[in-house]
Protein backbone atom coordinates (compact mmCIF):
# COMPACT_ATOMS: atom_id res chain seq x y z
CA UNK A 1 0.00 0.00 0.00
CA UNK A 2 2.75 2.68 0.63
CA UNK A 3 4.57 2.93 -2.51
CA UNK A 4 7.01 5.34 -1.71
CA UNK A 5 9.77 2.69 -0.37
CA UNK A 6 11.85 5.76 1.64
CA UNK A 7 8.95 6.10 3.91
CA UNK A 8 8.30 2.56 4.13
CA UNK A 9 11.24 2.01 5.03
CA UNK A 10 11.28 4.96 7.55
CA UNK A 11 7.83 4.00 8.96
CA UNK A 12 9.51 0.41 10.08
CA UNK A 13 12.20 1.65 11.71
CA UNK A 14 10.55 4.24 13.75
CA UNK A 15 7.58 2.18 14.57
CA UNK A 16 10.27 -1.17 16.13
CA UNK A 17 11.97 1.76 17.90
CA UNK A 18 9.12 3.48 19.53
CA UNK A 19 7.77 -0.02 20.39
CA UNK A 20 10.97 -1.23 21.97
CA UNK A 21 11.53 2.31 23.84
CA UNK A 22 8.22 2.91 25.37
CA UNK A 23 7.73 -0.42 27.52
CA UNK A 24 11.26 0.30 28.20
CA UNK A 25 10.99 3.49 29.88
CA UNK A 26 8.07 2.00 31.88
CA UNK A 27 9.85 -1.32 32.88
CA UNK A 28 11.99 0.52 34.70
CA UNK A 29 10.00 2.64 37.17
CA UNK A 30 9.62 1.33 40.29
CA UNK A 31 5.99 1.19 40.92
CA UNK A 32 3.78 -1.90 41.47
CA UNK A 33 3.93 -4.70 39.01
CA UNK A 34 0.33 -4.45 37.71
CA UNK A 35 0.48 -0.94 36.98
CA UNK A 36 3.55 -1.70 35.10
CA UNK A 37 2.00 -4.59 33.17
CA UNK A 38 -1.11 -2.65 32.77
CA UNK A 39 0.49 0.35 31.36
CA UNK A 40 2.86 -1.53 28.92
CA UNK A 41 -0.22 -3.51 27.72
CA UNK A 42 -1.96 -1.19 25.84
CA UNK A 43 1.36 0.42 24.83
CA UNK A 44 2.36 -2.52 23.04
CA UNK A 45 -1.22 -3.54 21.42
CA UNK A 46 -0.25 -1.85 18.36
CA UNK A 47 -1.47 0.98 15.80
CA UNK A 48 0.54 2.77 12.70
CA UNK A 49 2.20 4.86 15.25
CA UNK A 50 1.26 8.12 13.12
CA UNK A 51 1.84 10.48 15.58
CA UNK A 52 5.58 9.52 16.15
CA UNK A 53 6.11 8.92 12.72
CA UNK A 54 5.41 12.94 12.12
CA UNK A 55 7.29 13.82 14.65
CA UNK A 56 10.18 12.13 13.65
CA UNK A 57 9.64 12.89 9.69
CA UNK A 58 9.41 16.93 10.68
CA UNK A 59 12.64 16.53 12.36
CA UNK A 60 14.39 14.78 9.62
CA UNK A 61 13.03 17.27 7.33
CA UNK A 62 14.32 20.00 9.15
CA UNK A 63 18.27 17.76 8.94
CA UNK A 64 18.12 17.00 11.80
CA UNK A 65 19.13 13.24 13.34
CA UNK A 66 15.35 11.65 14.75
CA UNK A 67 17.43 10.33 17.47
CA UNK A 68 16.80 14.00 19.53
CA UNK A 69 12.72 12.89 18.80
CA UNK A 70 12.38 9.89 20.66
CA UNK A 71 11.59 10.94 23.72
CA UNK A 72 8.85 13.33 22.93
CA UNK A 73 7.72 10.83 20.42
CA UNK A 74 7.58 8.14 23.12
CA UNK A 75 5.38 10.84 25.01
CA UNK A 76 2.87 12.03 22.23
CA UNK A 77 2.59 7.90 21.81
CA UNK A 78 1.87 7.59 25.36
CA UNK A 79 -0.79 10.41 25.67
CA UNK A 80 -3.06 8.78 22.48
CA UNK A 81 -2.87 5.30 24.08
CA UNK A 82 -3.57 6.67 27.93
CA UNK A 83 -6.86 8.58 25.73
CA UNK A 84 -7.71 5.58 23.83
CA UNK A 85 -7.71 3.15 27.01
CA UNK A 86 -9.85 6.21 28.85
CA UNK A 87 -12.18 6.31 25.46
CA UNK A 88 -12.74 2.55 25.53
CA UNK A 89 -14.47 2.54 29.55
CA UNK A 90 -17.83 1.16 29.88
CA UNK A 91 -17.99 4.99 30.85
CA UNK A 92 -17.26 6.08 27.41
CA UNK A 93 -17.56 3.99 24.27
CA UNK A 94 -17.61 0.64 25.75
CA UNK A 95 -15.67 -1.00 23.97
CA UNK A 96 -14.30 -4.72 24.53
CA UNK A 97 -11.98 -4.89 21.58
CA UNK A 98 -9.05 -2.81 20.15
CA UNK A 99 -7.10 -3.92 17.39
CA UNK A 100 -8.38 -7.33 17.66
CA UNK A 101 -7.06 -7.78 21.51
CA UNK A 102 -9.14 -7.36 24.40
CA UNK A 103 -9.00 -3.52 25.55
CA UNK A 104 -7.14 -2.33 29.29
CA UNK A 105 -10.34 -2.65 31.45
CA UNK A 106 -11.58 -6.01 30.58
CA UNK A 107 -7.90 -7.55 31.05
CA UNK A 108 -7.15 -5.39 33.98
CA UNK A 109 -10.42 -4.14 35.40
CA UNK A 110 -11.83 -0.78 35.46
CA UNK A 111 -9.70 1.00 38.33
CA UNK A 112 -6.53 -0.76 37.23
CA UNK A 113 -7.55 0.55 32.90
CA UNK A 114 -8.29 4.26 35.02
CA UNK A 115 -4.98 4.33 36.81
CA UNK A 116 -3.30 2.83 33.98
CA UNK A 117 -4.37 5.95 31.93
CA UNK A 118 -3.64 8.85 34.76
CA UNK A 119 -0.01 7.38 34.98
CA UNK A 120 0.70 7.29 30.69
CA UNK A 121 -0.67 11.10 30.89
CA UNK A 122 1.52 11.92 33.71
CA UNK A 123 4.85 9.66 32.94
CA UNK A 124 4.17 11.34 29.62
CA UNK A 125 5.30 14.93 31.27
CA UNK A 126 7.71 13.41 33.16
CA UNK A 127 9.04 11.55 29.99
CA UNK A 128 9.16 15.33 28.19
CA UNK A 129 10.72 17.32 31.53
CA UNK A 130 13.90 14.53 31.42
CA UNK A 131 15.09 14.50 27.78
CA UNK A 132 18.66 14.48 28.27
CA UNK A 133 20.08 15.75 24.93
CA UNK A 134 22.45 18.88 25.07
CA UNK A 135 21.09 20.12 22.03
CA UNK A 136 17.59 20.68 24.09
CA UNK A 137 17.33 23.93 25.89
CA UNK A 138 15.02 24.32 28.92
CA UNK A 139 13.43 26.70 27.16
CA UNK A 140 12.56 24.37 24.17
CA UNK A 141 11.76 21.64 26.99
CA UNK A 142 8.83 24.32 28.42
CA UNK A 143 7.55 24.84 24.51
CA UNK A 144 7.49 21.26 24.16
CA UNK A 145 5.45 20.83 27.37
CA UNK A 146 2.97 23.65 26.41
CA UNK A 147 2.15 22.33 22.68
CA UNK A 148 1.28 19.07 24.78
CA UNK A 149 -0.18 19.99 27.04
CA UNK A 150 -2.53 22.28 25.19
CA UNK A 151 -3.21 19.68 22.53
CA UNK A 152 -4.33 16.68 24.85
CA UNK A 153 -6.45 18.91 27.80
CA UNK A 154 -9.43 20.53 27.68
CA UNK A 155 -9.10 22.68 24.90
CA UNK A 156 -7.71 20.05 22.73
CA UNK A 157 -8.47 16.19 22.67
CA UNK A 158 -10.30 16.19 25.99
CA UNK A 159 -12.76 19.00 24.69
CA UNK A 160 -12.81 17.04 21.24
CA UNK A 161 -13.67 13.80 23.04
CA UNK A 162 -16.58 15.85 25.68
CA UNK A 163 -17.86 17.74 22.37
CA UNK A 164 -18.06 14.31 20.37
CA UNK A 165 -19.74 12.13 23.55
CA UNK A 166 -22.24 15.23 23.25
CA UNK A 167 -22.88 15.22 19.90
CA UNK A 168 -23.80 11.32 20.20
CA UNK A 169 -27.27 10.56 18.82
CA UNK A 170 -28.12 13.89 16.93
CA UNK A 171 -27.50 15.01 13.62
CA UNK A 172 -24.66 17.34 13.61
CA UNK A 173 -23.63 20.14 11.10
CA UNK A 174 -20.05 19.50 9.49
CA UNK A 175 -18.99 22.82 11.96
CA UNK A 176 -19.85 20.99 15.12
CA UNK A 177 -18.09 17.69 13.14
CA UNK A 178 -14.81 19.72 12.58
CA UNK A 179 -14.93 20.99 15.73
CA UNK A 180 -14.90 17.59 17.34
CA UNK A 181 -12.32 16.27 14.76
CA UNK A 182 -9.90 19.51 15.17
CA UNK A 183 -9.33 18.64 18.62
CA UNK A 184 -10.32 15.00 19.55
CA UNK A 185 -7.90 13.96 17.03
CA UNK A 186 -6.34 17.32 15.25
CA UNK A 187 -4.77 18.61 18.20
CA UNK A 188 -2.39 15.73 18.89
CA UNK A 189 -1.70 15.38 15.27
CA UNK A 190 -0.68 18.92 15.46
CA UNK A 191 1.48 18.81 18.28
CA UNK A 192 3.74 15.76 16.50
CA UNK A 193 4.15 18.13 14.54
CA UNK A 194 5.05 21.11 16.04
CA UNK A 195 7.02 19.89 18.52
CA UNK A 196 9.47 18.35 16.24
CA UNK A 197 9.71 22.04 14.83
CA UNK A 198 10.31 23.05 17.96
CA UNK A 199 13.32 20.42 18.44
CA UNK A 200 14.31 21.33 15.17
CA UNK A 201 14.93 25.04 16.09
CA UNK A 202 12.39 26.22 13.75
CA UNK A 203 11.05 29.52 13.70
CA UNK A 204 8.46 30.86 14.67
CA UNK A 205 6.78 31.26 11.10
CA UNK A 206 7.84 27.93 10.12
CA UNK A 207 6.38 26.62 13.04
CA UNK A 208 2.78 28.36 12.06
CA UNK A 209 2.99 27.31 8.51
CA UNK A 210 3.56 23.33 9.88
CA UNK A 211 0.85 24.18 12.09
CA UNK A 212 -1.47 24.83 9.32
CA UNK A 213 -0.23 21.98 7.74
CA UNK A 214 -1.29 19.77 10.32
CA UNK A 215 -4.46 21.19 11.03
CA UNK A 216 -5.62 20.03 7.18
CA UNK A 217 -3.67 16.91 7.69
CA UNK A 218 -6.00 16.07 10.75
CA UNK A 219 -8.79 17.11 9.03
CA UNK A 220 -8.03 14.39 6.32
CA UNK A 221 -6.78 11.73 8.99
CA UNK A 222 -10.93 11.61 10.22
CA UNK A 223 -12.41 11.89 6.83
CA UNK A 224 -10.34 9.14 5.54
CA UNK A 225 -10.93 6.60 9.00
CA UNK A 226 -15.01 7.69 8.24
CA UNK A 227 -14.74 7.17 4.31
CA UNK A 228 -12.75 3.77 5.80
CA UNK A 229 -15.31 2.75 8.07
CA UNK A 230 -18.03 3.12 5.15
CA UNK A 231 -16.01 1.09 2.59
CA UNK A 232 -12.89 -0.48 4.34
CA UNK A 233 -11.73 -4.18 5.19
CA UNK A 234 -12.96 -4.95 8.36
CA UNK A 235 -9.52 -7.66 8.91
CA UNK A 236 -7.59 -4.43 7.93
CA UNK A 237 -8.78 -2.29 10.22
CA UNK A 238 -9.13 -3.80 13.35
CA UNK A 239 -12.65 -3.13 14.11
CA UNK A 240 -16.26 -3.32 12.66
CA UNK A 241 -16.91 -1.58 9.15
CA UNK A 242 -19.99 0.30 9.37
CA UNK A 243 -19.85 0.73 12.91
CA UNK A 244 -20.23 4.71 12.72
CA UNK A 245 -23.56 4.40 10.98
CA UNK A 246 -24.69 1.65 13.49
CA UNK A 247 -23.64 4.15 16.46
CA UNK A 248 -25.72 6.73 14.39
CA UNK A 249 -22.39 8.83 14.52
CA UNK A 250 -22.23 12.23 12.32
CA UNK A 251 -19.61 11.44 9.85
CA UNK A 252 -18.75 13.02 6.51
CA UNK A 253 -19.95 10.30 4.60
CA UNK A 254 -23.58 10.80 6.42
CA UNK A 255 -22.96 14.44 6.15
CA UNK A 256 -21.60 15.33 2.54
CA UNK A 257 -21.68 11.78 0.98
CA UNK A 258 -19.59 9.16 0.29
CA UNK A 259 -18.26 11.35 -3.39
CA UNK A 260 -18.68 14.63 -1.34
CA UNK A 261 -16.18 13.30 1.35
CA UNK A 262 -13.54 12.55 -0.87
CA UNK A 263 -13.67 15.32 -2.77
CA UNK A 264 -13.80 17.00 1.13
CA UNK A 265 -10.44 14.97 1.68
CA UNK A 266 -8.86 16.27 -1.92
CA UNK A 267 -9.74 19.57 -0.69
CA UNK A 268 -7.78 19.39 2.26
CA UNK A 269 -4.82 17.36 1.13
CA UNK A 270 -4.59 20.26 -1.69
CA UNK A 271 -4.04 22.62 1.00
CA UNK A 272 -1.88 20.64 3.32
CA UNK A 273 0.64 20.64 0.60
CA UNK A 274 0.46 24.42 -0.33
CA UNK A 275 0.98 25.30 3.13
CA UNK A 276 3.95 22.66 3.84
CA UNK A 277 5.36 23.92 0.32
CA UNK A 278 5.64 27.19 2.35
CA UNK A 279 8.77 25.98 4.50
CA UNK A 280 12.01 25.65 3.18
CA UNK A 281 13.03 21.99 4.33
CA UNK A 282 13.02 18.47 2.38
CA UNK A 283 9.71 18.24 2.20
CA UNK A 284 10.42 14.45 0.86
CA UNK A 285 9.08 12.59 4.04
CA UNK A 286 6.20 14.45 5.13
CA UNK A 287 4.50 14.74 1.31
CA UNK A 288 5.02 10.71 1.00
CA UNK A 289 2.87 10.81 4.55
CA UNK A 290 0.35 13.01 3.73
CA UNK A 291 -0.15 10.97 0.34
CA UNK A 292 -0.13 7.59 2.76
CA UNK A 293 -2.48 9.54 4.82
CA UNK A 294 -4.85 9.94 1.84
CA UNK A 295 -4.31 6.04 0.41
CA UNK A 296 -3.68 3.81 3.24
CA UNK A 297 -6.62 0.97 3.00
CA UNK A 298 -6.34 0.94 7.43
CA UNK B 1 -8.38 24.91 66.89
CA UNK B 2 -5.52 26.95 65.08
CA UNK B 3 -3.66 28.24 68.03
CA UNK B 4 -1.56 30.48 65.71
CA UNK B 5 -2.72 33.72 65.06
CA UNK B 6 -0.31 34.47 61.90
CA UNK B 7 -0.95 30.99 60.43
CA UNK B 8 -4.62 31.08 61.03
CA UNK B 9 -4.44 34.42 58.81
CA UNK B 10 -2.30 33.02 56.30
CA UNK B 11 -4.56 29.99 55.93
CA UNK B 12 -7.37 32.42 55.64
CA UNK B 13 -5.82 34.29 52.99
CA UNK B 14 -4.54 32.03 50.42
CA UNK B 15 -7.49 29.64 51.04
CA UNK B 16 -9.26 32.80 49.50
CA UNK B 17 -7.17 33.23 47.00
CA UNK B 18 -6.66 29.92 45.63
CA UNK B 19 -9.91 29.50 45.54
CA UNK B 20 -10.86 32.60 43.25
CA UNK B 21 -7.82 31.79 41.14
CA UNK B 22 -8.29 28.09 40.22
CA UNK B 23 -11.73 28.86 38.64
CA UNK B 24 -10.49 31.30 36.82
CA UNK B 25 -8.57 30.23 34.93
CA UNK B 26 -10.51 27.02 33.64
CA UNK B 27 -13.14 29.61 33.35
CA UNK B 28 -11.32 31.67 30.75
CA UNK B 29 -10.76 28.10 28.51
CA UNK B 30 -12.37 27.93 25.38
CA UNK B 31 -14.09 24.23 25.67
CA UNK B 32 -17.38 23.00 26.38
CA UNK B 33 -19.68 24.40 28.72
CA UNK B 34 -20.04 20.83 30.46
CA UNK B 35 -16.49 20.16 30.95
CA UNK B 36 -15.61 23.26 32.36
CA UNK B 37 -18.73 23.09 34.85
CA UNK B 38 -17.70 19.65 35.75
CA UNK B 39 -14.11 20.87 36.15
CA UNK B 40 -14.85 23.80 38.15
CA UNK B 41 -17.73 21.78 40.08
CA UNK B 42 -14.81 19.67 42.17
CA UNK B 43 -11.92 22.78 42.07
CA UNK B 44 -15.18 24.63 44.26
CA UNK B 45 -16.29 21.65 46.74
CA UNK B 46 -13.73 22.64 49.64
CA UNK B 47 -10.79 21.17 51.58
CA UNK B 48 -8.45 22.63 53.69
CA UNK B 49 -5.96 23.42 50.49
CA UNK B 50 -2.94 22.10 52.66
CA UNK B 51 -1.00 21.88 49.45
CA UNK B 52 -1.36 25.19 48.02
CA UNK B 53 -1.22 26.37 52.01
CA UNK B 54 2.36 24.40 52.20
CA UNK B 55 3.29 25.43 48.60
CA UNK B 56 3.08 28.90 49.67
CA UNK B 57 4.72 29.13 53.05
CA UNK B 58 8.18 27.47 52.29
CA UNK B 59 7.87 30.23 50.04
CA UNK B 60 7.62 32.91 52.19
CA UNK B 61 9.93 30.65 54.39
CA UNK B 62 12.51 31.79 52.11
CA UNK B 63 11.34 35.66 52.11
CA UNK B 64 9.76 35.56 48.74
CA UNK B 65 6.55 37.11 47.83
CA UNK B 66 3.86 34.29 47.44
CA UNK B 67 2.85 35.99 44.22
CA UNK B 68 5.31 34.03 42.90
CA UNK B 69 3.47 30.57 43.78
CA UNK B 70 -0.13 31.20 43.15
CA UNK B 71 -0.09 29.40 39.62
CA UNK B 72 1.96 26.36 40.56
CA UNK B 73 -0.29 26.21 43.87
CA UNK B 74 -3.22 25.93 41.73
CA UNK B 75 -1.59 23.51 39.66
CA UNK B 76 -0.44 20.98 42.76
CA UNK B 77 -4.24 21.61 43.89
CA UNK B 78 -5.93 20.51 40.29
CA UNK B 79 -4.08 17.60 40.29
CA UNK B 80 -5.18 17.01 44.14
CA UNK B 81 -8.72 17.59 42.94
CA UNK B 82 -8.33 15.08 39.45
CA UNK B 83 -7.31 12.27 41.84
CA UNK B 84 -10.32 12.78 44.17
CA UNK B 85 -12.66 12.65 41.13
CA UNK B 86 -10.79 9.83 39.97
CA UNK B 87 -11.14 7.89 43.53
CA UNK B 88 -14.40 8.22 43.78
CA UNK B 89 -15.75 7.32 40.69
CA UNK B 90 -17.90 3.77 41.08
CA UNK B 91 -15.07 1.62 39.65
CA UNK B 92 -12.65 2.53 42.22
CA UNK B 93 -13.95 3.82 45.85
CA UNK B 94 -17.68 4.02 45.00
CA UNK B 95 -18.46 7.23 46.96
CA UNK B 96 -21.95 9.04 46.41
CA UNK B 97 -20.50 12.21 48.83
CA UNK B 98 -17.28 14.12 49.45
CA UNK B 99 -17.31 17.30 51.72
CA UNK B 100 -21.12 16.96 52.24
CA UNK B 101 -21.59 17.40 48.65
CA UNK B 102 -22.17 14.77 45.88
CA UNK B 103 -19.38 13.81 44.12
CA UNK B 104 -18.56 14.89 40.70
CA UNK B 105 -19.99 11.70 38.86
CA UNK B 106 -22.96 11.92 40.72
CA UNK B 107 -23.37 14.93 39.08
CA UNK B 108 -21.70 15.15 36.20
CA UNK B 109 -22.19 11.13 34.80
CA UNK B 110 -19.29 9.05 35.00
CA UNK B 111 -17.56 9.75 31.37
CA UNK B 112 -17.69 13.25 32.07
CA UNK B 113 -16.12 13.00 35.61
CA UNK B 114 -13.19 10.84 34.09
CA UNK B 115 -13.24 13.79 31.33
CA UNK B 116 -12.72 16.03 33.61
CA UNK B 117 -10.56 14.78 35.83
CA UNK B 118 -8.11 14.01 32.89
CA UNK B 119 -8.25 17.71 31.62
CA UNK B 120 -7.65 18.57 35.26
CA UNK B 121 -4.23 16.20 35.11
CA UNK B 122 -3.37 18.02 31.57
CA UNK B 123 -4.11 21.62 32.47
CA UNK B 124 -2.40 21.46 35.33
CA UNK B 125 0.57 20.89 33.16
CA UNK B 126 0.11 23.66 30.96
CA UNK B 127 -0.62 26.05 33.69
CA UNK B 128 2.85 25.36 35.04
CA UNK B 129 4.35 25.80 31.26
CA UNK B 130 2.76 29.12 31.20
CA UNK B 131 4.02 30.34 34.34
CA UNK B 132 4.51 34.42 33.14
CA UNK B 133 6.85 35.47 36.46
CA UNK B 134 9.87 36.94 34.95
CA UNK B 135 11.95 35.74 37.65
CA UNK B 136 10.92 32.18 37.07
CA UNK B 137 13.52 31.26 35.12
CA UNK B 138 12.71 27.86 32.17
CA UNK B 139 14.97 25.51 34.43
CA UNK B 140 12.87 26.19 37.07
CA UNK B 141 9.85 25.95 35.08
CA UNK B 142 11.47 22.44 33.81
CA UNK B 143 12.14 21.41 37.46
CA UNK B 144 8.81 22.34 38.92
CA UNK B 145 7.22 19.83 36.13
CA UNK B 146 9.50 17.36 36.50
CA UNK B 147 8.97 17.29 40.48
CA UNK B 148 4.99 17.73 39.51
CA UNK B 149 4.60 14.73 37.04
CA UNK B 150 6.98 12.69 39.25
CA UNK B 151 4.88 13.16 42.64
CA UNK B 152 1.75 12.40 41.05
CA UNK B 153 2.40 9.58 38.04
CA UNK B 154 3.35 5.82 38.45
CA UNK B 155 6.14 6.40 40.61
CA UNK B 156 3.83 8.62 42.97
CA UNK B 157 0.26 9.21 43.80
CA UNK B 158 -1.13 6.96 40.97
CA UNK B 159 1.36 3.74 42.26
CA UNK B 160 -0.10 4.54 45.67
CA UNK B 161 -3.76 4.54 45.04
CA UNK B 162 -2.98 0.95 43.01
CA UNK B 163 -0.67 -0.36 46.29
CA UNK B 164 -4.07 0.71 48.37
CA UNK B 165 -6.39 -1.09 46.06
CA UNK B 166 -4.01 -4.15 46.08
CA UNK B 167 -3.88 -3.96 49.94
CA UNK B 168 -7.57 -3.86 50.27
CA UNK B 169 -9.12 -6.70 52.66
CA UNK B 170 -6.17 -8.02 53.19
CA UNK B 171 -4.13 -7.31 56.53
CA UNK B 172 -0.92 -5.21 55.56
CA UNK B 173 2.48 -4.91 57.24
CA UNK B 174 3.40 -1.23 58.56
CA UNK B 175 6.03 -1.54 55.86
CA UNK B 176 3.17 -1.64 52.71
CA UNK B 177 1.15 0.50 54.88
CA UNK B 178 4.11 3.09 55.02
CA UNK B 179 4.55 2.87 51.02
CA UNK B 180 0.94 3.32 50.40
CA UNK B 181 0.75 6.87 52.41
CA UNK B 182 4.29 8.12 51.29
CA UNK B 183 2.95 7.48 47.55
CA UNK B 184 -0.77 8.32 47.53
CA UNK B 185 -0.52 11.09 49.59
CA UNK B 186 3.09 11.91 50.73
CA UNK B 187 4.44 12.67 47.23
CA UNK B 188 2.13 15.26 46.18
CA UNK B 189 2.73 16.89 49.75
CA UNK B 190 6.36 16.59 49.43
CA UNK B 191 6.18 18.41 45.52
CA UNK B 192 4.10 21.34 46.86
CA UNK B 193 6.83 21.97 49.25
CA UNK B 194 9.69 21.27 46.95
CA UNK B 195 7.95 23.19 44.29
CA UNK B 196 7.92 26.13 46.70
CA UNK B 197 12.12 25.71 47.41
CA UNK B 198 12.47 25.26 43.76
CA UNK B 199 10.53 28.49 42.69
CA UNK B 200 12.27 30.33 45.46
CA UNK B 201 15.74 29.44 43.94
CA UNK B 202 16.88 27.32 47.07
CA UNK B 203 20.26 25.23 47.24
CA UNK B 204 19.75 21.31 45.81
CA UNK B 205 20.97 20.86 49.88
CA UNK B 206 17.88 23.00 51.10
CA UNK B 207 15.53 21.01 49.04
CA UNK B 208 17.07 17.79 50.08
CA UNK B 209 16.45 18.39 53.65
CA UNK B 210 12.89 20.06 53.17
CA UNK B 211 12.12 17.51 51.19
CA UNK B 212 13.06 14.47 54.03
CA UNK B 213 11.01 17.20 55.91
CA UNK B 214 8.08 16.80 53.86
CA UNK B 215 8.25 12.64 53.79
CA UNK B 216 8.02 13.02 57.14
CA UNK B 217 5.00 15.66 57.31
CA UNK B 218 3.44 13.18 54.64
CA UNK B 219 3.13 10.44 57.23
CA UNK B 220 2.03 12.29 60.02
CA UNK B 221 -0.81 13.90 57.51
CA UNK B 222 -1.59 10.17 57.10
CA UNK B 223 -1.42 9.10 60.37
CA UNK B 224 -3.82 11.61 62.10
CA UNK B 225 -6.46 11.49 59.15
CA UNK B 226 -6.78 7.46 60.68
CA UNK B 227 -6.82 8.73 64.06
CA UNK B 228 -9.47 11.08 63.34
CA UNK B 229 -11.52 8.23 61.57
CA UNK B 230 -11.28 6.27 64.89
CA UNK B 231 -12.26 9.43 67.38
CA UNK B 232 -13.05 12.27 65.29
CA UNK B 233 -16.50 14.24 64.55
CA UNK B 234 -17.88 13.30 61.77
CA UNK B 235 -19.29 16.52 60.98
CA UNK B 236 -16.36 18.33 61.20
CA UNK B 237 -14.61 15.46 59.01
CA UNK B 238 -17.45 15.75 56.26
CA UNK B 239 -17.23 11.79 56.14
CA UNK B 240 -18.57 9.29 58.89
CA UNK B 241 -15.98 8.48 61.07
CA UNK B 242 -14.91 4.68 61.46
CA UNK B 243 -15.49 3.93 57.55
CA UNK B 244 -11.73 2.92 57.59
CA UNK B 245 -13.14 0.13 59.92
CA UNK B 246 -15.76 -0.52 57.98
CA UNK B 247 -14.30 -1.21 54.92
CA UNK B 248 -11.39 -3.34 56.44
CA UNK B 249 -8.84 -0.72 55.84
CA UNK B 250 -5.52 -1.51 57.07
CA UNK B 251 -4.87 1.85 59.55
CA UNK B 252 -1.81 2.84 61.56
CA UNK B 253 -4.76 2.50 64.96
CA UNK B 254 -5.53 -0.80 63.64
CA UNK B 255 -2.08 -1.67 63.21
CA UNK B 256 -0.62 -0.31 66.71
CA UNK B 257 -3.23 1.11 68.59
CA UNK B 258 -4.85 4.05 69.50
CA UNK B 259 -2.05 4.89 71.29
CA UNK B 260 0.56 3.55 69.57
CA UNK B 261 -0.23 5.55 66.49
CA UNK B 262 -0.12 8.39 68.37
CA UNK B 263 2.75 7.80 69.57
CA UNK B 264 4.01 7.07 66.02
CA UNK B 265 2.40 10.59 65.06
CA UNK B 266 4.58 12.48 67.55
CA UNK B 267 8.33 10.31 66.41
CA UNK B 268 7.42 11.42 62.63
CA UNK B 269 6.63 15.20 64.15
CA UNK B 270 9.83 15.43 65.99
CA UNK B 271 11.78 13.81 63.14
CA UNK B 272 9.73 16.79 60.99
CA UNK B 273 10.67 19.83 62.58
CA UNK B 274 14.57 17.85 63.37
CA UNK B 275 14.94 18.44 59.35
CA UNK B 276 13.21 21.97 58.99
CA UNK B 277 16.04 22.63 61.75
CA UNK B 278 18.86 22.29 59.23
CA UNK B 279 17.38 24.65 56.75
CA UNK B 280 18.55 28.56 56.92
CA UNK B 281 15.02 29.89 56.68
CA UNK B 282 12.26 31.42 58.60
CA UNK B 283 10.86 28.47 59.66
CA UNK B 284 7.66 30.67 61.82
CA UNK B 285 4.92 29.53 58.91
CA UNK B 286 6.12 25.89 58.92
CA UNK B 287 6.93 24.73 62.27
CA UNK B 288 2.86 25.84 62.61
CA UNK B 289 1.74 23.95 59.69
CA UNK B 290 3.48 21.26 61.47
CA UNK B 291 1.84 21.31 64.66
CA UNK B 292 -1.55 21.98 63.11
CA UNK B 293 -1.34 19.17 61.14
CA UNK B 294 -0.85 17.10 64.59
CA UNK B 295 -3.46 18.87 66.14
CA UNK B 296 -6.11 19.47 63.80
CA UNK B 297 -9.62 18.10 64.59
CA UNK B 298 -11.06 17.40 60.81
Amino acid sequence: MIVNEELRLFLEEIKEEIEKQMPSHIERLSTPSTLKEAMVYSLKAGGKRVRPALLLATLKSFGKPVQLGYEMACAIEMIHTYSLVHDDLPAMDNDDIRRGKPTNHKVYGEAMAILAGDALLTYSFELVSMIAHNDITPEQKVSLISELAKASGPEGMVGGQVADIEGENQSLTLDHLVYIHTHKTGDLLTAAITCGAILANATPQEINDLRSFAFELGLMFQIKDDILDVEGDSIKIGKLTGSDDENNKSTYPNLLGLDGAKAKLHEHKDKAKDFLAKVNIDQTLLLALTDYIVERDH
